[in-house]
This record gives structure tokens, sequence and C-alpha cells, in this order.
């Protein structure tokens, strides 16, 4: 039943997302005692230009 | 006053996301007492790297 | 495989949204050729307080 | 801690996006009264055909 | 058109809704060239007990 | 940088979020490469009577 969302800046990897999935659904089913048929995982890559903190877009910081 | 956000895979045709707008308007419109200019649909594409269940990618699964 | 987010007022009925679980989910399936099993729909109710429209939350509002 | 989310129609600039993020995060520190650090401001682009009201697409009505 | 989602901890005052709402409101119009009509605004309040950083939940720090 | 977003069903306790937060948040660093401090996870409590799977409300499904 547990839908996760993650929201991140483009370019994780593909197998980036496979970790994390599977990660991410392990946690679901050993402490929120769900099933794995039942944990959806949808990743959203965010640009760096949609994406602001303190104001500021992510693709005007320096990094 | 309704949003209503559908999270599909990439893949649906413009004449499938025609039709669904319009029904689920309607549904809108005739089940929860809403109108038809109040009710917003957003179809968000998500592509199947993006997408797991079972803790694996979509892309990653022979269907 | 689709998501549905239904967002609307409170005050909709348990038997509305059994109503629009149903149509909504029958809609994905005809027009979006997805099964029902993998179909989820989720509602939100959101109190007037919390939505805006015009820049004026719906409970200030005179309806 | 805020997480502002804007869901827009694809076309905005740059520029337009620097001046929300700018915009909206100082109206979270004056009237919510959180940090500008604290509050994060994610954009959306919505393609007009995935965007519908009054059961219509928007990239099908005429503007 | 567009859809702007505000998360937020709960506490915030209807005073501070009715500000934000507003405010938000008149940068979308003043920006991006929307109308105040067009433009929603969704508060989500959200208990600290449901939401982390740092993989702490904000419930659980001292501030 | 990441927003995770959890939805789950009422009655995660305490101590399940607690610990989802830091398992997650902990993923996230270690394969996405991100910092503690910059992963945020927000849970969303969902009643059984506003979720539907197949058509049908989770409130009125005998499991």
């Amino acid at each position: 039943m547990p839908v996760v969302r993650v929201e991140m800046w483009t370019g994780r990897t593909h197998a980036q997302k496979q970790e994390l999935a599977r990660v991410i659904t392990e946690a679901m089913v050993n402490i929120a005692h769900t099933t794995p048929e039942a944990t959806i995982v949808i990743f959203e890559d965010i640009p760096k230009e949609n994406w602001a903190q303190s104001g500021t877009l992510a693709s005007d910081m320096e990094t």
C-alpha cells in the first residue's frame, strides 16, 4: 500500500535508482510491515533550474 | 475545486489523455457535485526507469 | 500502475468516494488499458481554510 | 522547513523562476517565520497536453 | 493555471495563510503572467512527527 | 536536496516513522550521495477510507 515518491536532482544513474528502490522497499517491508508487491517507489528527476533553496535556484548556486 | 493528478507510465496518447480528462471531469461533476470549470486534471508521465514495484524498476521487469 | 490523487474539499461522503474510486478505476482500465489491481486512487480532503483561489481562502469566500 | 511546489505550464523563463523563488521564499520568511535556508521551492513544468480544465486538455483549447 | 502547494508544519494561523495566499497569488500574476482566478494555493499542514531532516523526526529535535 | 514523501495508511507508530526516516535518509546519503541535512522525509498518513485499489476503498475490503 505505500507509495514513496523521491524527488532528487536530475543525474542519478539507473544503478542508483535500482539500489534506492531496493533498499527503500526493504525498509517499508521490514519496518512498516507491508509487502514488496504493495510498495511503489516513484522517482522524480528535478532539473537544478527548477529547484530553489534560500530563494536561489540551484542552477545559479556555486557548488 | 478538485485537482486530480494522474501518474502513469509514459506512452499514453493524446487521445487517451483527452478521453481520461473528459471522463474524470464528468465523474467529479456528477458524483462530487463540482463544476467542470473548477475541475483540473494533471497528467504526469513517469518513465519506466523511474517507477518501481516490489523493489524493482519497471524498466527492469519483463512484462 | 497508475496512481490517481484526488484533492477535494473536506465533506465528500464515504459513498461519494466509493463511487469516484469505482468510476475513475474503470476509466483507467478502459481508456489507459491498465488493470484494476494496478490502479490506486488516493483522496486528500482539503479543509476550506487550506485552499485559496484568486488569493482568497475558500473559507473566507461567500459561496 | 516549508516545501513549496509550483506547477505551471511549460514556458516560464529562467528569470521568471528566479524571481518567483525569491519572492515566495521572502513571503515564507516574513509571513510564516521560517528561514530562507529552510525554504525549498520546486517548479514543475507541465506541458499543455498534460493539463485539463472543464474536461478539455489545455493544448486543445483556443486561448 | 498554476497550482501552488505549500507544505509547512502545523501551527500557521488563519491570518498567516490568508497573507501567504494573497502574496503568492500576487507573485504568480505579476511574475508568471497568469490571472488571480487561475491561481490555486493549497496548504498542507504537516505535524512535526511526520517530518524528518537529517534522519530525525522534527518532533524529536530540540529547537 | 532530496525530498522523500511516504504515503502509508494511518497506523504507523512514532517508532516506525523514526526508523523509516533514519533508514531512508541513510539510503539517500549512501546511494544518492547527498548529505543527511539535505534530506527531508515527509510522511502522509492516509486513512483507509481515502485509499482505493481495484476500485474499492481499503476501508471496504476484508483484509
